[in-house]
């Protein structure tokens, strides 16, 4: 069992736990937080043994009677593999601790890529993550840019992508995020970091990326435009896509809309907080012109990097090649 | 003096009323409406004679208190020109009694392209629209993507262009619309309906459009990436747009992030109704990346056609050209 610490238990942090003891092959040791909160009660409910991430603020879980197992750099020293979920900028922070426990650290997307040896994606780029002591899995955009280039650019080839990210103000629970009923460019200047993101899993890969931001807060919306090498018809382009795990293709038949559908259907299928582990593309929406591929495909912004977490602690711990992990956890956590 | 009439005095209708009424070569013979509500009163209130659009309606003012002049068939018969701004659909059923007065008649960009012998832009197209009898102003969007693409294509030539437009879900005023909180993409499949709108003006262009709802009212937002013949630098591109007068390129230093900034400013100038006739476009936003061009820009739904009809009355009166014509309603209106 490949015993894994999740430092930081927010969106992500919390889901990456679940998904962590749903595998077979692994087992949380434990799960590390600064403040007491309701996810810090219901992380103790569900039994998972609970550290206090800075030493200075551990009386503040005493205070609010939630019991602490100890403080995070205890977690960290008996585990095979620290997820680092804390917010952006603090994984940096937290890196020379993982180094002083010889504990390889998996990094979240928004930490600036320097900070790991590699920037990874399942579908794209495993076998580089194996070893490695440094790994970062790139933003939830990223991922869901890089799931759909990979298999475009191994069957037709990119020439270049062009790519507009429609993107939630912030999630349901951030509530002092906007904008409120306003369109904004952002960042106003290109490109995006998106862009640049996708090339630390594709360097050769030649893509603009333009973002904004909107009053939503379900999913982001990816406006995209590939122009390939060759120009398959779109049938062909859908039934490819169709065979990528991670990448749900919406029958028409189903007459979802929007994020808000989308997310009713994974929450009548019965998924954890009604999370959407895969793209979301819209089968009618791929369209090609030439050479020119496009499609509109939305991304979950709280939970299509969990999957991607799992298979990280798999490539680092090398306990599994790509095919056999990516399966395992899409088994484990019904993809 | 070209004597107008404005069959429908909604949205548009009372924009294009005011904005003749500007104008020292026009006069507004009336204005026409199908029921009473505030829109009417003020109509009234502010000296425009108000028919009534459909005879067996017409009691319906009556009971309201509100004066009539008559029906709306003696309007069009007085006039030398109607802009039809109704609801879409209903222009081309008001098209026969247009024909039975030998009134000219504009359109608005509601109405299929067929409704007229001409869709008309003032920048592009202006001369086609001379001596026509029924001519049909494109809409919104298909009018801020005519500006843009017009002098990019005569300045450097367009080799393709790819627009995503995120829409606003419904004005201010209509409150019965959405999205709430949801992203969708509409319609899911391509092209929206932009594109071939925008080769009624362009008949040679190469552009695909996808099309966004989002919860705003207050502009839509174009991602614009247009592929040119030529490779200028951003700079140069910058100064050829800023020399077009229905560009308004916002200047870094005004920190405006997003449409409510610029409605904002529109009402700081004193704009009527805060209306911006421009293009809003980014001017940090110009980016060239090898021969292809991107930019942001914003599009307010509910006045940038204005300027064009009043443009277009005098294209089929044949009373002025078009450099003329812009420049008259241009100081008219303070654009």
């Amino acid at each position: 069992m490949i015993r894994v610490a999740i430092n930081g238990y927010g969106t992500i942090g919390k889901r990456v736990a679940d998904a962590v003891r749903e595998q077979p092959d692994m087992e949380v040791v434990g799960v590390a937080k600064t403040s007491p909160n309701f996810e810090a009660v219901r992380a103790v409910e569900k039994g998972y043994d609970l550290y206090a991430a800075i030493e200075d603020r551990a009386g503040k879980f005493a205070d609010a009677d939630i019991e602490t197992a100890g403080l995070v750099d205890e977690l960290v020293a008996q585990s095979d593999v620290v997820v680092d979920a804390t917010p952006s900028g603090i994984g940096a922070e937290n890196k020379a601790m993982y180094d002083e426990y010889e504990t390889p650290a998996l990094y979240q997307g928004g930490e600036s890529a320097d900070v790991a040896d590699v920037s990874f994606n399942a579908r794209s780029n495993y076998d580089k993550a194996r070893g490695a002591d440094h790994v970062r899995v790139v933003s939830c955009n990223t991922t869901g840019l890089s799931r759909l280039l990979a298999p475009l650019d191994e069957e037709y080839g990119v020439e270049k992508a062009r790519v507009t990210l429609v993107r939630r103000g912030g999630d349901p629970s951030q509530t002092g995020r906007g904008p409120i009923n306003d369109i904004l460019p952002n960042p106003i200047t290109l490109p995006s970091h998106h862009g640049p993101d996708v090339k630390t899993i594709f360097p050769e890969i030649d893509i603009d990326t333009l973002g904004l931001k909107v009053p939503a807060t379900l999913m982001h919306m990816h406006s995209v435009n590939v122009t390939l090498e060759t120009a398959p018809d779109a049938d062909e382009v859908l039934d490819l896509l169709e065979g990528e795990s991670r990448i749900f293709c919406i029958p028409p038949e189903f007459d979802i809309d929007g994020t808000g559908q989308l997310k009713e259907y994974a929450k009548d299928l019965g998924r954890p907080r009604g999370d959407i582990w895969e793209n979301a593309l819209w089968s009618e929406s791929i369209t090609m012109e030439g050479n020119d591929f496009y499609c509109f495909q939305a991304i979950h912004q709280e939970s299509d990097v969990v999957s991607e977490n799992v298979d990280a602690i798999r490539a680092v711990t090398g306990s599994a090649d790509a095919e056999e992990s990516v399966q395992t956890t899409n088994d484990a956590l019904g993809i």
